[in-house]
């Protein structure tokens, strides 16, 4: 039974008018999940939602997705032994036809071979940008998802202990995730200890804690198809004088960053803001990444949080703020938040504590 | 520092000559990995290896895949704000390009679009060709990964206990298989009690194991980037006749696909001798899956161990025999091993029992 999100579809039916898109191929899985709701990987295998920008819709699958027919979609099956392209080359028209960002070549080869023409361009736009402006549903999944972080985010600062492991916290923290219900993942967490914090994509190994680390919890997973993602810093046992002062430089980062976001400003101004903050106090060439990324059922999407993004914000927009200084060989503090744009200012989705904390 | 693996690369290249492709982008994670031993996924970004017939490489990627340059091969690298295809345009040569099956289409049309002269085509088959065949050191890695998970079904078995639900179980699997340092993966256990059985990829759910249910343990992961998998179905207290007869065909169906393997033979023959045996028993409609796949770096890879495909067995591949029986609202049960064709043979890499088991 395929069934369209219909005010999701006339979003996209319009971006595509916007855009002289008249025909395109939505072929990832998060975005066929957005339209249809049904969640399919079809790895080495074809998945293709067929759009119109009259709305007209087609859906073409392997059988062994167990999709049932029925509903306002045509649904089209191959199997293993077909041409999975056998139906779909039937149902495209002439022309300019908008192909999925990241769908495998041998199937645009195939396509192209058989209906020359057809004009394939990228066409993953108008679903990328209402993507960009969650609806009430997916607002509703991601502050849930950010409730459980800052839930398994309490219990795993609460789980460090002399001896422990980097390894261990993150298995902790990932058990955590799954008694609360997470989606299984290869996205991983970052734990780092000290040193190990000074690279932002650290992972976590059998470094023991020690007096003194600042400690990075960058935890990160889907639960019920929507991402979520923070990242706290503590430190252990004590913190000099030095670590204090990078801490509360990112928290002053992280702080006006938040503080500015509302609909109607440029992304590159965010980052700008916690940039140079962080460049009065001295660090700013230790603040090596972009101040964050968009995300929904992607955990990396629209709107990047970037200095070079001049997209102007909109209600409904999700992305993460997350400033961080890196001292290589000595430490790494990062203080990442979710944050919602709303209609007079922003929410932010996480609620754990951005007080300094050293654990005992 | 980029190091190509050279034999590897001189069966590719012999390939591609035999295949008449000049020149070809090798872009999947496991196959870059295969000729470097650098495991990258670039996600939406961009990585390619080059390769020329003549055996000439190159290697473009994101600055932020940490790669570095020296060794034998050329690294080319961009940042997020550059056209990731910058250098790529100015190395690849007019006419024929093999492109990988899975390379994201938004880099195949910007490279179009930007090279006229250049005509595209799907070109895995080099590099497909050459992963089918093991060589000793990607042996090694499978035997100990089948190793382990010999040894993770023993004790996932010793687990089971009156009021252990599936998805206990399963977690018990993964669980099991972090502590013997597995790769993390996304791909799941299929832990299956009675009826549930019935569904070949039935998810792991709240079901309480119940006396006389079949349980399926279909359990594989990475190890150290390299796929175990093995299947075995026991039964929880009791077996009733017609659970024992089904055992039985699907352990002689087992026996004798393994029994035959040795170079030279139709992969199509091993999947006809299974499904006979089990036809002659009565149960033909209830096996209703190929009796296997290839597997290596990915989970999924040539060969298809399927009565469609006319592959001729040589030493080197390594593939899965995994006959099953699927009674509808009743039980399923499956009995899986990798094997490993010899010079002379076989060698099936796992060795727990198949014997029917009744846990207590």
């Amino acid at each position: 039974m395929i069934q369209i999100q219909q005010e999701r579809l006339k979003t996209v039916t319009e971006n595509m008018k916007r855009q002289r898109l008249p025909q395109i191929l939505v072929t990832s899985t998060a975005s066929v999940y957005y339209l249809t709701g049904l969640w399919i990987e079809p790895m080495e295998r074809l998945l293709v939602l067929y759009i119109r920008d009259d709305g007209t819709c087609a859906l073409f699958g392997n059988e062994l997705f167990s999709l049932t027919p029925g509903g306002s979609v045509p649904l089209y099956l191959h199997t293993d032994a077909d041409d999975p392209l056998r139906d779909l080359v039937k149902v495209v028209r002439p022309g300019v036809l908008g192909i999925d960002k990241s769908w495998p070549s041998c199937h645009l080869l195939s396509l192209m071979c058989q209906r020359s023409d057809i004009t394939p361009k990228v066409g993953s736009a108008p679903v990328d940008a209402a993507r960009m402006r969650k609806d009430a549903q997916e607002i509703a999944a991601l502050r849930s998802a950010s409730r459980i972080n800052d839930e398994v985010m309490q219990a795993s600062l609460a789980a460090v202990r002399a001896g422990a492991t980097e390894k261990e916290l993150a298995a902790y923290v990932e058990h955590q995730f799954a008694l609360h219900g997470a989606d299984r993942s290869t996205e991983g967490m970052i734990v780092s200890f000290g040193a190990n914090g000074a690279n932002p994509h650290h992972s976590p190994d059998n470094t023991l804690v020690r007096r003194g680390n600042s400690m990075v919890f960058d935890i990160y997973i889907p639960i019920n198809r929507y991402w979520c993602d923070m990242t706290r810093t503590a430190f252990f046992q004590e913190a000099d004088e030095e670590s204090r002062k990078v801490y509360e430089t990112v928290r002053q980062a992280n702080l006006a960053a938040e503080a500015m976001i509302r609909p109607g400003i440029k992304m590159s101004d965010i980052d700008k803001t916690a940039r140079r903050l962080i460049t009065e106090a001295g660090y700013g060439p230790y603040f090596t990444h972009r101040l964050g990324h968009g995300l929904g059922i992607d955990c990396h999407e629209p709107p990047d949080n970037s200095a070079v993004n001049e997209t102007v914000t909109q209600p409904g927009m999700v992305f993460s703020v997350e400033p961080g200084i890196y001292l290589p060989g000595r430490l790494g503090v990062r203080i990442e938040d979710l944050v919602l744009v709303t209609e007079s200012g922003c929410e932010v989705l996480n609620h754990y504590t951005k007080d300094l904390q050293i654990l005992p």
